[in-house]
């Protein structure tokens, strides 16, 4: 008898040890010295999905940290298409308005459901005029990896864009041709896929460490020749304002922030992607120069006006699950202490903690909202989808302080409105409301309204806000919808907190 | 029929979701100012216990990274045989001499089962004379992931000792009174581990990042006095030597090394924590500077003459899954390209990538070498367990150079056998032993055997060592054992390579 049968027969709990064989067994690429080094790269992307052994409908998966500049998610869809799948369930974390070739992709059978933040452009405006049929799953970021880890959502396979790797996957996206900076939606694919497939542009010498996305969670490996444009980044929704309502509403949001009561010494804050969010983080900066007052961290997606109060010492720590713009990015290689996060530290309901239950300020937009304060953040005033979802019921619910700001109207269309067409997040995340017409407060929050009210700023009732709307353009014609469900709006615990109608063609 | 219910019907398999209730349904500490904070804190380890719903029959874990300053696995074994807890599976990363206070719970059947890389002392004398039932289980650093990964050791709750941490759990190792340096062993159970506790003797502000253990891995949190004493790390077997025969096995390794072929500009390489091993690394340093062949990187356990080369631009980049003493604990601190590491990014070969295959140069030690270059690292010639598997056989597999450094005797007790009383790695893994009395080839490295002549090194047949042993000291007498298997040595893929045996007590 062997020492392993004799271990089995003493301790019958160990009986499924095996004997010792050769010391590369489980390891054979261990004996081969090419394949050491390359047994994951492969030549085409083509390759990689059959290593993969991606079928029919499977979920495939994808980032958007380089955001309108993205080349990855059309050029896989192409290909898959090219290669005969159907039925594919495409799980981006968001879509964009550069994703209009997928179109066709939908047309053709290739993908049959979406999972995604958010929609815009071309491809947002068919869904909504009832290309797909089913109805697009809408989730916030936090939500994503609620969905993930409570596996509604399966990723088979992530195709995840960097700009440079290692042979062994270690990679991130501050070093390289095409930096995107903060990796933070690759972060949680690859943690939950099935297979993790990289598509670079730059293969890199061992160790490309630290790592953003680490060896032991990559698969494959391709070399490519571009992953996306970062020019484009901060495009659309990221961009930079200097539209005097949008500032003004700017300066009238850090007025609020100034007076709300949490403007203390370690606060914490975030700025959305909005221009006028975003804008505000500069009107800050003269008051925490004035006062003194440092901030611990600013949170989510990070812009250049954020770097710069932290390179001033103005802010602490930079927590950042998306790079809005170059300088974030350049920000994120250089400071050690603009540190990059997943969404599932960033904003997951079910995460064992999530970053935003620390926030004590979020400045957020709106498409719509209500007089009971409901956030639409996805569909126009002609109903048809044309934003995102992003952190925004996420940080709304868990911050202390969540200010939307919006200007009253769009081209003469209420923002402020009776009922907003879809809700994303509801009015008991929100806080204060900021136009250029004056600030609401929710009633939930009077402590707040007096600090305001003593500090001489302009508050006034939502209802007169909507008032004040309607006395402008008239009542809205109400939008007409067919029955069909286009859209399901998951609440970031998962739950449907609103459906999206088929838009009915105009006659 | 709500907007939910109209979902379910037109989509079937959309039947599980749940219409939204409130913000907070799925996260109520949010609508609780104290519990949004707190809501991870206990106030007492006993307390963090209960609320991990500990049972019966389920298995804990440590980490080993202050090794001979550790004081958290004796406090909590002994909280746990205060509160009554029988049959527990012990599954620390290792074990060392100061945990001398686990026979008593070894005896009172607190503990019955053990996993760990090695033993010491005390208890590993007594558990090699049969003080437990149940062998214990020897795993390397990487084979421990493998077990993880493979599902035989599900570890329920981790309790992991920290120098610093948040309310939400971004630890690390790096700052605070009592820094062991990296967190590589640790950062596995946090990942693996059903519940993950974490002892820290500071508590500071949010967002304590970059974390090596992330707030999203934690559950508890327990501030305490002390979790270890770092000055203790390099006490024991990873000591600085300054033994003049281990300085001059230092010596003749570092010039196997200049001549093995390996040594050219990007090479990397890894000293294990033995004092001669380690040496070797001062040895590398002249030959570096006069050559100017500079290396890519350094991998595993990592110390204060890595970390002189590290700064001094002899090596780029530093991985570490373990600091071998305070300097390097303060470089892994300050060094941006030194860089903490699991060890399933070390050296788990279940791994999707394991350092160790980018490795060319590995220095291990052994206590005893037989002459088919099998290594014993974990029984003395008394046939006592007294030693750790560590990473021995994980990088001896998967290095391209693996050289063993050992003197051809111990106090009189030769070290190169013809048979290891205890196999924990392959001959065949095995490249160069370096002795005191000349240098041996692995006869499957034809060629290095053939570099090492022409540079005029003193190479002898591994027989010829073993010969040269026994007439300085005569052949040993055999040790004698009982039936009893006392240790089960696994191989870094989870098979059995050897069992120890009881000792015979001496009459």
């Amino acid at each position: 008898m062997n020492q392993t049968e004799l271990l089995h027969v003493n301790f019958p709990h160990l009986r499924d040890l095996k004997p010792f064989d050769t010391a590369h067994s489980a390891t054979p690429w261990l004996a081969d010295s090419d394949a050491k080094h390359s047994r994951k790269l492969c030549a085409s992307i083509e390759e990689a999905v059959k290593r993969c052994g991606l079928q029919d409908g499977m979920t495939i998966s994808f980032h958007h940290a380089f955001r309108e500049g993205d080349r990855v998610i059309n050029t896989v869809v192409a290909l898959l298409a090219r290669m005969g799948f159907k039925n594919l369930t495409l799980a981006s974390s968001s879509l964009m308005t550069c994703n209009d070739a997928l179109i066709e992709h939908i047309k053709s059978g290739v993908i049959t459901r979406i999972y995604t933040s958010g929609m815009r452009g071309r491809l947002a405006d068919a869904i909504s005029h009832g290309l797909m049929d089913e109805p697009v799953q809408i989730h916030s970021h936090g939500g994503r990896v609620k969905l993930l880890q409570d596996g509604e959502l399966n990723i088979d396979v992530a195709f995840l864009g960097v700009p440079c790797s290692d042979e062994f996957g270690n990679a991130n996206g501050t070093h390289g041709k095409s930096c995107c900076g903060s990796l933070g939606y690759a972060m949680v694919d690859a943690h939950f896929a099935r297979k993790v497939v990289l598509l670079t542009e730059e293969l890199v010498p061992f160790p490309n460490m630290p790592a953003s996305l680490v060896q032991d969670q990559v698969d494959y490996i391709v070399q490519v020749e571009s992953v996306g444009d970062p020019a484009k980044i901060s495009v659309g929704a990221a961009r930079v304002t200097s539209n005097p309502r949008e500032l003004m509403i700017a300066r009238y949001a850090a007025d609020v922030i100034e007076h709300s009561g949490y403007f203390k010494p370690g606060f914490s804050m975030q700025t959305g992607s909005g221009a006028a969010a975003t804008a505000c983080t500069r009107f800050m900066e003269e008051k925490m120069e004035r006062s003194g007052v440092k901030a611990r961290f600013a949170l989510g997606g990070i812009t250049g006006s954020l770097v710069d109060l932290h390179e001033k010492g103005l802010i602490e720590k930079l927590l950042d699950t998306q790079c809005f713009d170059g300088q974030a990015a350049a920000s994120l290689a250089r400071n050690p202490n603009h540190v990059e996060i997943s969404t599932n530290v960033y904003a997951n309901p079910g995460s064992k903690a999530a970053s935003c239950d620390q926030l004590d300020v979020v400045i957020l937009s709106a498409l719509e909202i209500d007089v009971d304060f409901n956030v639409n953040v996805i569909t126009g005033s002609d109903g048809v989808m044309r934003g995102a979802s992003g952190g925004h019921c996420d940080v709304a619910a868990a911050a202390n302080l969540t200010i939307v700001v919006a200007p009253l109207l769009r081209s003469r269309i209420p923002t402020v409105v009776k009922r907003v067409t879809t809700r994303l997040t509801p009015g008991e995340s929100i806080d204060v409301l900021v136009t250029d017409h004056g600030i609401a407060v929710n009633p939930a929050r009077p402590e707040i309204r007096e600090r305001l009210l003593e500090a001489g700023l302009k508050v006034v009732d939502i209802s007169a806000l909507y008032e004040r709307a309607i006395s402008l353009t008239g009542v809205p014609k109400p939008i007409e919808f067919t029955d069909k469900i286009v859209g399901v709006i998951r609440y970031r615990d998962g739950s449907v907190i609103d459906t999206v109608r088929q838009v009915k063609e105009e006659v």
